[in-house]
């Protein structure tokens, strides 16, 4: 467990994102160790931790490839030389494709798309001699949010695709956001069962029309566990290398224990003390993103203390009764509510490794475009 | 009104920041002349916009200075060149407070405290033959985060601070950011009389002391029309300049409207129409803060439409029955969230000025320390 009176912390001024970069390792080789097992692919997401260093450690693993979120993503990786990378959004926007396949003339790529007028603008773009830019279908499984909702679009535009000599039909993607935070976890293995159902009704009506869909991309950390037999060939997992009271919340009461640890928290200064019972730190909504349950693990903070967020910059932790507040101008170490948008807020991650050092790298791609 | 068509939105990539600059001005104008009438005086606060263009406009309508949240935003604001500097968060560590130091020998700032270690600190750090340094003292009123918390402490440091040589005793703070939201303006109303009680019985004990508290800050948004005839000299005020979801509650549901209208949006693109009934768009929990209700306006889709989040990057936005959809990759202007750290979450404002050109003005210290 880190420290956070570790003298290497002294030089970095907070709020500040910290990673332990021993139980990232672990929870990296554990996942990969799950895969390999069960005899499927991993293409982790890299909108959780927007780090090429990351999803360096992640391939060395034996991970097929890295899953991007955004096209700045796509672009940051594929300049840092990150091979197998696939977008998991559509993209609608001309400005965008444009870009997408300005990248796949140099990298090997694969996206997602659901609607006609995506195939027809990159059919457009990529002209005559390029390289076939492989094209997955990407289904609404639920989420309500992308995706195409029946069987017979999927077939429509795997036809498109596979007739677009620019294009490559590449297989299919259903990612169930809605079920990888579901806490209980008879709960999520049961929503999971519905989404791989939704899967293999599509598989076959692409294996009736002699179309082959070599990928079939989705699953996240919550339920990856149920996933490994199913019609996956690779999972786009995520938070599993972070963790989070998130994720934490489904370790604590949803049965069935998720085999990872916290790596990533938040180091922040005690700025206030002279309330009874309470003291003020210097991490609020600024540094911690607000989409996720407050953090229940606080190294630094008396056991049994509670957060709540204090607006932009603050804080306030109370303290179980009796307990003795840290001193003014200490460290606290904070567990992140939601590990993907709080690391947004940041520029580096301080990585504390080897002999307790500290290594900075890059959040990169944080404008979201 | 923006227009989500307009010629120059095309060469931006979305999601973006949009800031409308004629709402802007008109916001700007309407608080300077509530301020001249009332004869009291303005230091807007910089945590809400991070951009020295803004707060030269602030400056250029009448206020004294301008506020910060962070070691990091006062330092930005001082090599802007922008007077009457206050740093609202008291700072408990030797590093930032070295920070603030050599600062403050370069421009006059002003600083809170709410401890005596953190006077001890500056009086070592700033050394004999420096100008003197304005300190206040921050008064928790009510929203248990920083501030001693009786008549007693702020009387201790108040005379600790004039002992100093290398301080000099400002005034007090007493932040009411507890207030600023309550919806109901009467609520508001009798909260905001409640502080003003409270400061009140501090101020009168500094005059039984015969210490002089020239600077009384504090208020915000919206309780300011309470404030403006109480002990404040200066009213902190931020979100007035770009309004947002939040203070639009305010406005529909509180009674009381405040006078000022949504100058700030994201701009997005339509990424997903496949689902009957709603659409899907290119912003989401990194575009818009999740700490406030969900935007109720949006340019650009049809009327009585309501927007949910979709994860990191996706935003569901339902329509009311026997609406049309917009077109795939056609755009909406989504207002904010709660406008602060949605403004932290972008690298630029595109600012819409003279004949509906586009400006980017950059957002600076967003890194929080």
């Amino acid at each position: 467990m880190l420290d956070p009176d570790l003298p290497a912390f002294q030089d970095i001024q907070t709020p500040a994102l910290v990673l332990d970069s021993g139980a990232l390792a672990r929870n990296i080789s554990g996942m990969a160790a799950f895969a390999k097992a069960h005899g499927i692919g991993l293409r982790p997401h890299a909108k959780t931790h927007k780090s090429p260093r990351i999803a360096q450690l992640q391939l060395e693993a034996g991970a097929l490839g890295i899953s991007c979120a955004t096209v700045a993503e796509i672009e940051a990786f594929a300049q840092a030389g990150i091979p197998g990378l696939l977008l998991t959004s559509p993209v609608a926007d001309r400005a965008k494709l444009e870009r997408l396949a300005r990248v796949a003339r140099v990298t090997d790529i694969r996206i997602v798309v659901d609607h006609a007028d995506q195939i027809g603008v990159l059919c457009e773009l990529l002209g005559e001699g390029s390289r076939p830019l492989q094209v997955l279908v990407d289904i609404d499984v639920g989420q309500r949010r992308t995706g195409v909702c029946d069987v017979a679009s999927t077939l429509a535009l795997a036809q498109l695709i596979s007739a677009a000599p620019a294009l490559r039909f590449g297989g299919i993607q259903g990612f169930a956001g809605h079920v990888q935070h579901l806490i209980d976890a008879d709960e999520r293995k049961a929503a999971a069962a519905v989404v791989r159902g939704i899967l293999d009704a599509h598989l076959r009506a692409l294996a009736d029309a002699k179309i082959d869909a070599a990928i079939v991309t989705g699953s996240g950390t919550g339920a990856c566990s149920f996933d490994a037999s199913g019609p996956y060939t690779e999972l786009q997992v995520g938070s599993y290398v972070f963790m989070d009271a998130d994720y934490g919340r489904l370790q604590r009461e949803g049965g069935g224990a998720l085999p990872y640890e916290p790596s990533l928290f938040v180091l922040a200064t005690v700025t206030s003390v002279n309330r009874t019972g309470e003291f003020t730190v210097d991490a609020g909504v600024k540094a911690l993103a607000f989409n996720g349950p407050t953090p229940e693990l606080m190294i630094g903070a008396p056991a049994g203390s509670t957060y709540r967020f204090g607006g932009d910059e603050h804080g306030m932790i109370t303290m179980s009764p009796g307990s003795v507040a840290p001193k003014l101008g200490s460290r606290v170490l904070v567990l992140t509510t939601h590990c993907d948008p709080t690391v947004n807020l940041h520029a580096y991650f301080h990585v504390v490794g080897h002999n307790n050092g500290v290594e900075t790298w890059p959040v990169l791609a944080r404008y979201g475009s």
